[in-house]
């Protein structure tokens, strides 16, 4: 297990010379034993330490929070601790490749959230696609967290479990791969279109996939003020007229392509500005070719873009990926560890559409000086960004009177 | 709140003079934020790292095991994560106090786990009493975890609980209030009997409580061939005539109460040599006095023993509690970590008997050679505990073929 991970696309990356010799192995051994582990947070070492964080003593607290639940919030870790919760149904670009398989990605996105915001974070992958068995279990689980991350739950079932979660617990709950996706690609469009000096309304915008952060994508660009979208699934252009859309797929036909375009993604993508590759497919050169002069691409597939960014390169003017071994990362990185941060830290029940536009308006703010076309979004490793996003999603919590 | 914990038992105990000033707000400071925290356990400061630990390298671990699912045991943290599961129904000695109120000893549990075994562990609290739902919740949350710890689940629902869950899942479970208690029972009775120059079998043990830790111990002390065993109930002595007993109790009167004697604890102890308490429940002075001479006195209810140990003591030749600040302190965390460690080292599926008993003949080894009435078990905090059980729990289930 040697051969280089996408070692072609690295030679010619921002990144090559540190990145094109990551091998298999290494990946393995960074894998070793898993990427997370339990910490004290207070000494065990003397009779002591056992009489005040074990018996007698513990039950002083569990007495007190017993008349007072209020209290699990400050004398417990769980009102605090992310559950990272998935079925691994649609693991990164990879598909149903089931719970154990997505815990890798489950366990990085917990460490991503201690990383960069300092929450403690836990992965809680589900043996069951059922939806009222996932809805339930976290019901049921609620007083052992204080928020819930969804991840990697295939649509539409992702809508539904994420709206009867949202419902059922009071407490923070987004699936990342919706709005985490929608926040970041917000953020990077309004990046983009300023190093052009457009504005965002005059951007026709094609969005390829009409799974959970293709939906989430135009919902949150539609709310931005960009009318002309317009959404490609499996089999074409998502048309008034298409006698095959299921329930979500019908309803964003219905508020999205404006100008009655039907067909494919040639007929799509033909004099576009801008698209966004949000599914595990390709999109061929030459369609790529056909958009309008000074096009901005977004082949956010991962691990394997839709086009490849180089070649993209040499029609579109700005090109952005969700690699990080390419320059213009939009990974959602950059805002779920400060979304859920600022949501906690104000006592927020909810997560809104205020508090994820003030998000994405966070991130671009961070690099609004720096902005080039190859800086159109901030580094996923800008130790700015989750204190930016925390603050301005925490005073929208308060705005919004969730909190 | 500044009154000390138990001041009166801590002045003459063993340990007074380090734990009688243990305040309430001492206690609480020890719980601010929680006793648990998720560390990581490998760098996510560069590029390199977000691509090796993150997209996209962490796709190649994630196909690794979708094609090998043996491969999480290696490269992720949930197949040796122990999690502590109570629905908080039977808290210590509180009882009933809920979920979140039990989270404190939850908390507690997996941080003994880390401490004495180095094995990372979490809690997970259910807001349900439903048996079936208990059950389910594990069964779907099993690629979650790789061990299961049963803790303050109240009788007879917890023995329901542990078959079935022992029954479904396919990794070690234990409800340590039943056999991390029975171990460290049969343990320190091995050492009290050793001092004593007594032989096990030639005890009367009159064993107050019926729930959980009553039962285990009461199984374990009869396989260890002590044969007259009295147990008492709130209503009295579990007795053959009695026709109030539930499924569990009358299977225990039973194999208990050889010589038929009816009534209560003054009926059972007169003459007696042993007194394990395990009840929530207190005893008079004067039933321990009336005891055999030369008697053994577990008073082993938390927070609050039975008796007072100094009481106990003008009378019995060895006292022993649960209590961490007086000698010979009976804690289950002399059991759970090395009972786990050792099941999870050797990939046990089960927890027998046969490795239960080894555990406690292991930990009354590691003092056979320093044993002193104030010395019948080793002090929790004794390193070399865990190991000795680990290992001889690991060679039990490798000679009965769970491994």
């Amino acid at each position: 297990m040697t051969e280089a991970v996408n070692a072609t696309a690295a030679t010619t990356s921002a990144n090559a010379q540190n990145l094109a010799d990551i091998t298999t192995e290494e990946i393995y051994a960074g894998h070793l034993g898993g990427k997370l582990s339990v910490a004290l947070t207070a000494p065990l070492d003397t009779q002591r330490d056992l009489s005040i964080a074990y018996t007698p003593g513990v039950a002083k607290v569990c007495l007190g929070i017993a008349e007072d639940e209020s209290l699990a919030k400050t004398y417990t870790w769980a009102e605090r601790l992310v559950v990272v919760v998935s079925d691994g149904t649609a693991v990164l670009g990879l598909g149903d490749i089931g719970p154990r398989a997505s815990l890798p990605v489950m366990e990085g996105k917990a460490a991503l959230f201690k990383k960069f915001a300092g929450l403690d974070s836990i992965p809680l992958v589900l043996d069951t696609k059922d939806v009222d068995k996932i809805v339930e279990t976290l019901i049921l689980l609620r007083p052992s967290f204080g928020a819930v991350n969804l991840e990697d739950i295939s649509a539409p079932r992702c809508f539904e479990i994420e709206k009867r979660v949202i419902e059922a617990l009071d407490c923070p709950v987004m699936h990342d791969d919706q709005h985490g996706t929608a926040i970041v690609v917000l953020a990077a469009l309004k990046g983009a279109a300023a190093v052009q000096g457009r504005d965002m309304s005059s951007l026709k915008v094609v969005v390829s996939g009409a799974g959970a952060a293709g939906v989430a994508c135009t919902n949150i660009l539609l709310a931005a003020g960009v009318p002309d979208i317009i959404v490609l699934d499996s089999k074409g252009i998502v048309s008034r007229d298409r006698t095959d859309l299921n329930e979500v797929k019908a309803e964003l036909a219905s508020r999205t392509n404006p100008r009655d375009i039907t067909g494919g993604p040639v007929d799509a993508l033909a004099g576009a500005d801008v698209f966004l590759g949000l599914s595990a497919g390709t999109i061929p050169e030459e369609f790529i070719a056909s958009m309008a002069p000074e096009s901005i691409v977004f082949a956010m597939s991962n691990p394997t873009p839709e086009i490849h960014p180089d070649v993209a390169a040499k029609y579109a003017a700005i090109v952005a990926t969700g690699r990080s071994d390419f320059p213009n990362q939009i990974n959602n990185v950059l805002a779920f560890p400060g979304v859920f941060k600022g949501a906690l830290d104000v006592g927020a029940r909810r997560i809104t559409e205020g508090m994820k536009v003030a998000a994405a308006d966070a991130i671009f703010g961070v690099v609004a000086g720096e902005l080039s076309v190859d800086k159109i979004i901030p580094s996923p490793l800008d130790p700015r960004v989750a204190p930016a996003v925390a603050e301005a999603v925490g005073k929208a919590a308060l705005a919004e009177g969730v909190a």
